[in-house]
């Protein structure tokens, strides 16, 4: 049975709020998930939260999300909206915040077998980006998201909430390059660069499963130094005053490109 | 030659600070630009700030800003990180503010001709994708964003930062529905509907040109009326578990299939 917690005093509301803070993240290995949407998407990726605040009892699917958490030894507890927007820090905060068990994010968990695309990220610093990433690799179905050098956390608040769920049916790793360079040519892969310095258009080659798309920093793009170990650097075409895409919308339009021709067959 | 200006009092900064808010935008007709990217950029493109402020002297592009905002009768003001902190909310200001003369949105000032490709975005209420689908309208040589029903303020803080200096190179227009369906079909143009409902893959229709994109509201997607009007409605490939792009990704995807018809022949 949920239990009832109204005081902002409470330690798992304290804890929960705590998780907004990467520091925190790190040392109790949870993070925050908000909205009936995403941890229902989460529940049916197989991922139940520890704890799961709640302020409005009644829909099925909060209903259902009671019942599994509880099932499986976490804990459901009844709550306000002051409490919610204490924990999320919205002033208009989801109706339902989960605390989740953050994944594994070693590269030897990955099966490159499982899809013939993932995505590999370099220094991404907008945790809005990561997530946005995450929803598109989803859709386009991409395997997961590889995390290279020093990216802004998956887990964040504001990386999930961009994700819409992609979090939870995404395989996430993190890596330093050089690790990544290791386990990749283990394998089969073929590394697709998107730099501004190709001198190839992103629609001229042939893609290759499984393709692994590399996108760099928001700012800087992708060191000279990853962009002569990729096996194909292309550019997508730039045909205004601007120089650069988001790095978020460069990965959609390469992701699409490689997608469609996986398509055509 | 320009003054100095580091009391947080000062008039000048008041009104500068003041545009962060929609009602005083609307009220005196001004925006705020930052950094001097954006600012070169808005330069290039025929735009100069009405105040112009900065902290750090010496860089040769601040010294063409400074030289032409004061050619044209606008004010060049030094000023301190205390200032630019206050005027733009941001712990890490640019060093570079500016204050700019809101644009004409009136459809009437689109020459549809001048681009074969257009963007319409319908009731979008997150300004940063506004200003990102700027940024990508620019990227792919569209001519412009036409803004429908209640969209997000293009002139924001938010989305001018997205637009990465978009907002000076795309034109922009703002209308209700009916407005705009009177001035479309009183010339040429396709209109592009993106819609989960459509059951017409993206890849499959010949596009044309004037090739109008229509994109809807990030939770609700287009009415169903306007989708209706729409001379073709396609869809994006949802492979995953997710059942919808994020709106600024949805639309690049989508432009730059047109962009790639249009390229091929």
């Amino acid at each position: 049975m949920p239990r009832q917690v109204t005081a902002f005093s409470n330690p798992l509301v304290k804890q929960a709020r705590g998780l907004r803070d990467k520091k925190n993240r790190r040392r109790e290995g949870l993070f925050l998930g908000e909205g009936l949407r995403i941890l229902t998407e989460a529940r049916e990726a197989g991922h139940l939260p520890e704890l799961l605040f709640y302020s409005e009892a009644g829909h099925p699917l909060l209903d259902r999300l009671i019942d599994e958490t509880e099932a499986k030894g976490g804990e459901a507890i009844e709550t306000n909206a002051d409490i919610l927007h204490k924990i999320s820090g919205k002033d208009n905060p989801q109706t339902v915040i989960g605390v989740y068990r953050a994944f594994e994010t070693g590269l030897d968990r990955l099966d490159r077998s499982a899809s013939p695309l993932w995505i590999v990220a370099q220094s991404l610093r907008d945790p809005g980006n990561i997530g946005t990433i995450l929803r598109t690799g989803d859709a386009a179905g991409a395997g997961g998201l590889i995390l290279i050098d020093d990216c802004a956390d998956p887990f964040s608040v504001e990386a999930v909430r961009a994700s819409m769920g992609a979090l939870f049916t995404q395989r996430i790793a993190a890596a330093r390059w050089e690790d990544f360079l290791l386990w990749l040519r283990a394998g089969k892969g073929q590394l697709i660069g998107t730099s501004l310095n190709a001198s190839q258009d992103y629609q001229q080659p042939l893609y290759a499963s499984p393709a692994f798309i590399l996108v760099g920093n928001e700012q800087a793009g992708l060191p000279p130094a990853y962009e002569s170990e990729c096996d194909l650097l292309v550019k997508i075409p730039m045909l205004g005053k601007a120089d650069s895409l988001n790095a978020a919308i460069a990965t959609a339009v390469m992701v699409y490109e490689v997608v469609n021709q996986f398509r055509r067959g």
